[in-house]
């Protein structure tokens, strides 16, 4: 029995890189079998791809189909390389139909076609065929095809022999399904209820109606959200037609919910696509030299404009040096508004009131405003010894920009999120470049009004 | 049967408040018995409070409990006040032990007291007093006491004897678990393995030694890690003296994964605390006012730095206009580095490898550098048509500013992390002022020595 506990990796991996170099198979086995998969995939992220080859190849069956899934894609996708067609498809029939669908997905085109031709359960191989034909994103990208269902006109006794032969092939019954001749999806069993009730009992009177299901089609944001709010563990798929073609656990949602949210807060920081702190060096450019390149383009746009101003601003230079101030609060407040809003958005929790939303975030900015633009005032006069003149505008400015920034960061990604773009794109960079923009352009436009030129 | 679909609330909502204000009880429960609970709360929170609470009164006392549970904390506060700590106590009475003690636990004080001594399960009423001495987010703080386990001594007979009585009191089975004569944790029973064995089997021949435990101090977060890692629905949770106190499932978990998620993406945009979209105006201020203070404070000090330039910039006041531009790009590599670790240390995904990762980040500062600096350079002298003086004070300012801020952005939330405070601080503003600062100073120091003053 072992707690979690960090792994004293070092010595461990150290121990285990001796054994590889020696090719000592039968000890590498021994030292694996005691060994979790999960805490294997991580061990083999830390060798080099022909040790993690090695160790691979030395694990027993048993463990290697497992360890296959919990790896890095871009691991997984070496070690698939290096296997046969046939020895893919032994270890995807360890695995259930969503897990082995997952895997034939990342390969090749004409890999996938061999590897399926090689599963020697004809039964598996349809179910496999069955669900890569649906978008990753959606419920039936997700769902699995082992589950436990009963025909509504079997009697008591008969579903129970039906269950032990079908729980079999399922590793956690989480609900027994009813269904009709045609498949369709009726309701559920209670277990308790099939324990307690006359053997002879037909199952169309025991089985409970009540229950929630998704659509293939459904989102995986959306069939998460749904777990989320009715605590469900397990939710049954319906085609188009209302059959029971499969279903979601909890786990496969755990990971959509936790992706979900990394890809916002990604976003925000101005990264796209989901990279991860260990993808590689070309992958993470792309994912951000975009953002920085639109970034400086904002900020071309936001010198053309200042330099409008060029002849004022020699006469008036101390203006200038308020600049970076006031356009980094207008970002900060944007910002804020926004992540807020995309949250709510995410987690459904946003009310559909958008008069109501801006209206918060005026009056907050409002609040804010004040207690900033006075010490800002205060600030200038004292610290810096400026006129009244500039002290004014510099307080003027800071309300008015806060009030914009709110407005913008409040509305956009709202917006976006009516146009069905993601609204988390509305963060980040992308609000902070046009708060700059808009910063200056109310910063100098004041200035011009206060102090006149 | 339902399938999840946005309600249509608004007509659903008016319905209901023509009821409430003509006091229908009766059509009011019989609207909402066909109405999830889940849902139910959510329309409560559409209400005002007053109508709020005459359809919690109204509900039946089955849903009552779990619609309370539902609840945003605001209008649970409410609701609860509004309640004698008798009803509270019956309210309890239908829920689990982890779900009353957390509502206990948002009591006041003295009616904390009065509400248990009003709970008349006093078994119920112990595990409750054991669960809140329990920090809330660890795994003391998470678990419930139901779960079913059983003496390693009896036989496989007397199990099922046992599981029969238990079962009643445990809403999922995930897992028996064997203890000894001192309630110690052995093992877990395979479900299948007591069906296929004899009947005088004994349970120490039989349990599965190998599984995962969590101990009542075990942080939140790491239990989500690990149950994640390793895929389990239920973790046991033991005592110091390993006794096993209780179990935590998985729908609890993705709570604490969902939160810790939205955590680190509003301090990344600068908000403290766990605020929502519909959290009154002071609690949103309380969460944002410090944050802009400090963006405030650390404009004062850029502001200051720059300054010092005056007398020179009043000479080269173009370089001033390039300030925002500078400054704002070392805040989006600042923030993207420092949210790619942490991300990496919240997920665990992060190597312990400081100077391999900030090799890598300031190669890849490195490579958008070079592309953002040519594109600076141009820029500048054929946009603005600048002297390549000033163009290549700005190419060289803002390659080493990248430099600079990535160093920052990787940096200051490892080392935060290793002094245990929360990484996620490091990003937003606080990077973001930060490296504005250091981007003043590293941009007129280059321009001092490149074009001299």
């Amino acid at each position: 029995m072992y707690q979690t506990e960090k792994l004293s990796n070092k010595d461990f991996i150290t121990e285990l890189r001796i054994l590889i170099n020696s090719q000592d198979e039968a000890s590498i086995r021994l030292l694996m079998e005691e060994t979790h998969f999960a805490d294997i995939a991580e061990i083999m992220e830390e060798l080099t791809t022909q040790e993690a080859i090695y160790l691979f190849d030395a694990l027993d069956p048993d463990q290697s189909s497992e360890v296959l899934l919990e790896l890095d894609e871009d691991l997984r996708e070496k070690i698939l390389h290096h296997l046969t067609p046939k020895e893919i498809a032994e270890e995807l029939d360890e695995l259930s139909s969503d897990d082995a669908a997952d895997i034939i997905s990342e390969l090749p085109f004409a890999k996938k076609q061999e590897v399926i031709n090689e599963i020697e359960d004809a039964e598996f191989a349809k179910d496999i065929v069955d669900l890569l034909r649906y978008d990753e994103d959606t419920a039936g990208g997700l769902m699995a095809k082992e589950l436990i269902k009963v025909n509504q006109n079997l009697t008591v006794f008969a579903c129970v022999r039906e269950l032990r032969r079908q729980a079999q092939n399922v590793d956690k019954v989480h609900a027994i399904y009813v269904v009709d001749d045609q498949d369709k999806l009726l309701g559920r069993l209670a277990l308790s209820d099939l324990l307690t009730t006359s053997l002879r009992t037909p199952i169309k009177d025991l089985y409970l109606g009540d229950m929630q299901y998704v659509h293939v089609d459904t989102e995986d944001i959306e069939v998460g959200h749904m777990m989320q709010k009715y605590d469900l563990e397990a939710v049954p798929v319906v085609d188009d037609l209302g059959r029971l073609v499969g279903r979601i656990t909890i786990d496969d949602i755990v990971d959509v919910i936790r992706e979900e949210a990394d890809k916002d807060y990604q976003l925000a920081a101005g990264i796209t696509g989901d990279v991860e702190a260990d993808d590689g060096l070309l992958e993470m450019t792309k994912a951000r030299l975009p953002w920085l390149v639109t970034a400086l383009i904002g900020g071309f746009i936001a010198v053309s404009i200042s330099r409008t101003y060029e002849d004022a601003m020699e006469q008036h230079v101390k203006l200038l040096f308020f600049v970076p101030l006031i356009v980094a609060m207008a970002g900060n407040v944007g910002v804020q508004s926004s992540a807020i809003i995309v949250q709510g958005i995410a987690n459904g929790t946003l009310s559909d009131n958008t008069w109501g939303r801006l209206l918060k975030e005026l009056s907050l900015s409002f609040l804010n405003g004040i207690i900033l633009s006075a010490i800002l005032f205060f600030g200038a006069r004292l610290v810096f010894g400026d006129t009244s003149l500039i002290a004014t505008t510099l307080a003027i400015s800071l309300m008015a920009v806060m009030m914009f920034a709110s407005l913008i960061g409040t509305l956009v990604p709202i917006m976006l999120n009516k146009f069905d773009i993601d609204p988390a794109l509305a963060t980040g960079p992308f609000i902070t470049t046009s708060n700059d923009i808009l910063g200056i352009i109310i910063y100098f436009n004041i200035a011009r009004l206060i102090i006149g030129f």
